[in-house]
């Protein structure tokens, strides 16, 4: 038994763990409404086939001969890294019960009804015994996980290792002193004309101009393809198969181009692991089970983020792609130039709905829901408490008045999907993108492919920096090898200032 | 243990195979071109996932427990059939090597890849080796199935238990001598207008039209959809998800909205099965580990070519909804009227495309594969002998001479799909179909429907005889129970003549 044999079963492993993505993906974009709950066994049942392959007797015996045919290579060598994150995800497995899988899944698919109707009718009491189970069934995962510290430690673990509630909130204070004096200057600024944002654009419309510009970032048609959703989201099976979609809008509401921008990075991402780790544990999430080549949340997110806020949101591409846009909506735009255009999709104002923030309020929507999850996996407070803690935070943080759960603590979709621990991961992105994009930019063939709208040269660094190393290194290491340090918010900060300082 | 413990086990068993079913569904109609190898494994992984959950030692303790559960039963008792189809399964699944599984998936994808480019450049050479692999691996499989007689029964009867190379032979003799007289009747026939079915008939509106009588038949879009693909089919993974396909065509094309009347046909057996049944073995072919809930093959065709044939090509529908379809297509219809359309669309001209075939003609298609299928197996001739054996067979039976192999016996997607045995299933749905239908109208409500556009009465008449059972009865069965006897081309002889021996 060797390391061949190990990738045979880490093969089947992520051809499962890939078909319960497209189990997912197929439920969100074209399954008929009245199959949910088919839906839901199913994708729990290939969940748990996908943990029992890899639990089972040939992974086993393939790691016998796999530890011993690395011995003595370099301890960041492909093989090694990959033996290393089977080993990993077996000893996480191992630590805790099979059935939890199972337990979370149907709980999911129960909070996640119970939360939709709770939202439609504003009724936070209908979602709250789901939100007491979930957190009382993380509580128990983050126990069987183990690892000490903070108990939301382990959780956070799952989506962004290595981070935990302190080196969180050590980041949140850096990154608060930096918002807040900026936050006030723009509360002061005059406001731009906005009444544009609110015309006629034809979403097919919108969409087409979408695909042109993920075309144009080097996203591949060939190996993905672009829908619309409710939510906006990337997912993939395998590199050659990588899907994004964007909301269906029909005025210029920042989920529709914005987010088919923000998933196309996540897709190139996807899309350009080294095609060498297909099916192998450098491109599969076997601790989280989840088929995806990207090394973090938090790097993925960087990748999201870079694309839709630093490329597509400077003044720079709407300096370039403006008259594309005014073509696409002759009439929506007849009276409007870039630069208005691009006040008007800079423009900053705290609101009340996370996925509708700006670039600078946005952060401060995820410290408030982090810092909350925190107390509630600590048991600090209790589900019924969440209202008034969020409308609190709200309040203190954004200065806005909660006027409903609805348009409050029920926005998201993540609690009722079992996923606690994730909110920190978008802050990391942006924190990452920027660093990222702060050193793409010293090469001034990136700088000229900018401004006129040639993305082959930063795609190409992004490549080689990030893209082609799926899971082999962590976010650490990619950012230690691309910019000489860890996660530092300093470039994030300088962005911040530097677009919504003046 | 118990039938309940059971259940679980085959519940997760239909859960993969289900999973399995949109997997293909997507390879289908939203796959991107590149993704087809990674998806070839998922496939494979999700399959042989299946079969191990069904052999693992769950099911079999389960059953010890479930047996004792259902002594004294009566034979026909639901929780026996239930039983018994896993026994059966269990047995099936010892007597084959779990590899053969993963060896037909790779040759499948091999062979497929391989099919659509010899059919592509009309050269036989490229598929002549991988339809005599798909040949050899079918004579293993049908010796490690067994059961004494010709060796092509065994595949027959993964297709449709029950019948054989014999009971096929004496079927087809039948139906050649009753056929054969109306053919030539109809090569003297005046030939009626066809040119109207080459006019415009715009894909969008020949599918809504689709949609629309589908809705008619009964069909429950809000646990299906229908989408165009090259090739129609139906696929459901449970009667709460049930979807079907039609061609898209710019002109009147048979397989576009006659295409989508015999999906829905399909489609309306599925989602028609008692909903206790759902996830379990009498909603799931644990043989042919396909989650599906009609009870055969033919058992299936006969539904789709009910709707299709006895309903949709009939004169009384067209009188019923031709002013529907000259509403949908005003341009192209101006100057027919229901008795011409009809005419047209009924014509009877042999040709060399099977999917392609008139009512009149079409069984002599599948006879003439049949016969091959049995030879090849049997070892009588190769895979490089089909295509003289094919052109002969076609000049013979329907006095074609075959121009091409691309338009001869490179035409079906079958061969490439290592489904060797299923084509029987096609003449068996049509005799089914006619000795349904045959008896269904001896009831005025029925009949007066059918008039009068009302599809209720004929639905309500099917779901209680045949779909609601789901897999519990065999075909014969469902025969008996509903006709008094069990399949019996006569009906099917007096359909014919009745519609094309005037």
């Amino acid at each position: 038994m060797s390391l061949a044999d190990l990738r045979v079963e880490i093969g089947a492993v992520n051809d499962l763990l890939c078909a319960s993505s497209v189990l997912v993906w197929d439920s969100r974009t074209m399954m008929p409404k009245g199959a949910a709950e088919a839906r839901g066994h199913q994708i729990a049942s290939v969940i748990e086939a996908a943990r029992a392959r890899l639990m089972g007797a040939g992974t086993a015996r393939a790691m016998e001969g796999a530890l011993r045919e690395i011995e003595g290579l370099p301890s960041d060598a492909a093989a090694v890294r990959e033996v290393e994150a089977v080993r990993r995800a077996l000893a996480f497995h191992a630590r805790t019960p099979a059935d939890l899988l199972r337990r979370k899944a149907e709980l999911r698919a129960a909070a996640n009804g119970a939360w939709i109707e709770a939202r439609a009718s504003n009724r936070f009491d209908l979602f709250e015994p789901y939100l007491a189970r979930t957190v009382a069934l993380s509580r128990e995962y983050a126990a069987a996980i183990g690892g000490g510290g903070h108990p939301y430690d382990a959780l956070i673990g799952l989506y962004e290792p290595g981070e935990t509630v302190a080196s969180l909130r050590a980041l949140f204070e850096t990154l608060r002193a930096g918002i807040r004096p900026l936050l006030d200057r723009a509360a002061s600024a005059p406001e731009p004309r906005l009444d544009v944002l609110r015309r006629s654009f034809p979403a097919e419309r919108q969409r087409d101009f979408a695909r042109t510009i993920a075309a144009a970032f080097g996203y591949d048609f060939d190996r993905g393809r672009l829908d619309f959703t409710v939510h906006p989201f990337e997912i993939s099976f395998t590199r050659a198969d990588v899907r994004i979609t964007m909301r269906r809008a029909e005025t210029f509401d920042p989920p529709s181009i914005f987010g088919g921008f923000h998933e196309a990075g996540h897709g190139l991402y996807e899309q350009n692991v080294d095609e060498a780790y297909t099916r192998t544990a450098l491109a599969t999430d076997l601790v989280g089970l989840y088929g995806v080549g990207g090394t973090s949340f938090g790097a993925h997110e960087s990748q999201s983020r870079l694309w839709e806020n630093h490329v597509g949101r400077s003044a720079r591409f709407w300096a370039r792609h403006f008259p594309d846009l005014r073509a696409a909506f002759p009439d929506a735009l007849a009276d409007m130039n870039a630069d208005a255009f691009h006040a008007a999709v800079t423009h900053v104002r705290p609101g009340l709905i996370r996925t509708d923030a700006d670039e600078l309020t946005y952060d401060l929507h995820i410290m408030l829901r982090v810092e909350l999850e925190a107390r509630l996996i600590a048991g600090e407070i209790g589900a019924r408490d969440v209202p008034a803690a969020w409308n609190e935070a709200m309040r203190r943080d954004l200065g806005r008045e909660v006027p409903s759960d609805a348009m409050g603590c029920l926005q998201d979709i993540h609690w009722s999907s079992g996923m606690i621990g994730s909110f920190c991961t978008y802050t990391i992105g942006n924190v990452m993108a920027a660093q990222l994009f702060e050193t793409a930019v010293r090469d001034a063939r990136i700088v000229q492919g900018l401004d006129s709208g040639d993305y082959a040269p930063l795609n190409h660094w992004l490549r080689e920096a990030v893209w082609r190393h799926g899971r082999r290194f962590t976010r650490e290491e990619i950012l230690a090898q691309a910019t000489g340090r860890g996660l530092d918010p300093a470039p994030y900060l300088a962005h911040l200032a530097a677009r919504y300082g003046a």
